[in-house]
């Protein structure tokens, strides 16, 4: 049987990516329904927003659920109380050591995974005795690793290094590409971007609809003075594109940045100035679809990758 | 049968990329001799060189092989003529538009192949009736798309899109790359990288050293305002980034990179001002190993990765 799933309690070794300002509780709890692991996306909520989704989405599946908490949060203390306190069983952390908290989640019989984009951070997880790795490529959405290791080339690096179930994240959004992940030795995937711009998703709709009309390069990765992360090349980026042209500072970029920049985008449907987190494999999409539609293609998919792919060598 | 091995007459569908200063006759044979098809790169050669090598390949094997022309090449008309002359019978296109040239080859009765980054481009070459696609994805070394499209993002955005023979490249330096290039769709592989640090190459030792014990992130996609390349970054690079930094126009770039870097850094192994072209997976290899040893591992590796791919979905 599939480690990941047997970790997870789960059916299908598809877990949906505990994105910012997209993961709340419908998503997540969608997804568990569908037989796949929901993630909270804590990044982007206060303690007590989290709570609340908690609830929520406890009332809407008896399936295993989890959320995903960034290392860097300000108020890390009191997510990680809320998250002991009313009992959730799986923790993915991502943005930071998890040197510090695994052992603390494990006391609390808690199953935790780490988010990586290298080789050098999945055995320093492996060490801190993660349960599970999340190895997420360069072609993924949102905050991404200074190497761009792209998945085709992390995937089996980790793979080659590690023995702890490993899933893998960045361009996969369908069933040929899940085939592919398990190819490169993957146990499960980490679907970011296909179901953000799901109906269940709690992104805004004009957000979603900008990401369903996107062609090859129009997303980059940029703000690589500060944290690296993938975005929509709009015009809020065209204006950080033309700063760092003139040789900009990482403190002007900062400020250029400013504040609240990504749920103005994601959350509030400015694609015009907010800063618009998202895949490169968004450009392979153009349906919204909801949640059940989405894992059904999804194995229908992979199933026919696994039955026409040519093993001929 | 696979397409690609039937339409180019080989025994497994890996190809050996047509690189500019490694791939001269000794290893284009060594390929060819081995089940793989090897391809001369003419990028790096004069007419009369390209001459002698196709000349020394023939005489060092009796199976199929090719050349790759970047339609860029200044004698390109000349070095057309050659390939006719000497009744070579497969032709890898790529840095240009394959509509005039294919017809023009088809003629001869050579079959022709074009190297893309984008779906774009994929669609234009099925146009022009190319026989088959290489489509090389962000991780690839040496001469770049400027949409950053990897190959796990690229090779099925162009399946979805095309029906000629498609060839991934990118990234792929294994038996389990190549099985997990064919979930996505692809029905062979090119690879450049692995086969550039073989015996058999002709770069410079110095330069298959460097290579050789890269980690992740020592290689980058630079260049961007010329023609994005992806090589190490040695000293030569960081006198590119820090002129990048200052807001240089692409004229001192240029200025700075000069004529002939690509040759002094991978032919003459000048590892420090030498332009050091190669892939992001080269961080995965440590040894530097015959054509022969390389296409047994492939093969060996392809199979165990065959049988141990967990298609629990």
């Amino acid at each position: 049987m599939n480690r990941v799933c047997r970790l997870f309690g789960i059916k299908y070794p598809i877990i949906q990516g505990g994105m910012v300002w997209c993961s709340g509780w419908r998503l997540a709890s969608a997804v568990s329904n569908a037989g796949g692991l929901g993630l909270l996306g804590a990044g982007s909520m206060h303690p007590e927003t989290l709570q609340e989704h908690i609830r929520k989405c406890k009332a809407a599946t008896d399936k295993p659920f989890g959320v995903n908490v960034p290392l860097m949060y300000p108020e890390l203390d009191r997510i990680m109380d809320i998250i002991i306190e009313e009992g959730i069983k799986i923790v993915f952390t991502s943005a930071g050591s998890p040197a510090k908290w695994t052992e603390k989640l494990h006391q609390e019989g808690i199953k935790v995974a780490h988010v990586v984009s290298s080789t050098y951070f999945a055995k320093k997880c492996e060490e801190a005795g993660v349960d599970a790795i999340v190895a997420e490529g360069f072609e993924a959405g949102g905050h991404n690793g200074r190497e761009e290791t792209t998945t085709f080339c992390l995937v089996p690096a980790v793979r080659r290094i590690c023995t702890v179930p490993l899933i893998a994240a960045g361009g996969i959004v369908s069933g040929d590409g899940i085939l592919a992940a398990q190819a490169l030795g993957a146990e499960a995937v980490q679907m970011g971007t296909r179901f953000a711009l799901t109906r269940e998703s709690s992104a805004h709709f004009s957000f979603k609809d900008r990401c369903l009309q996107l062609n090859e390069g129009d997303t980059i990765l940029t703000l690589k003075q500060l944290a690296p992360t993938r975005l929509i090349k709009n015009e809020f980026y065209k204006k950080i594109e033309e700063a760092e042209r003139r040789g900009a500072s990482a403190d002007e970029i900062r400020e250029l940045l400013g504040k609240g920049r990504a749920k103005k985008g994601i959350f509030e449907g400015d694609i015009f100035d907010g800063e618009l987190e998202i895949g490169q494999a968004a450009s392979m999409l153009r349906n919204l679809q909801t949640v059940d539609e989405v894992m059904k293609e999804l194995i229908a998919d992979y199933r026919s990758a696994a039955e026409n792919i040519q093993t001929t060598l």
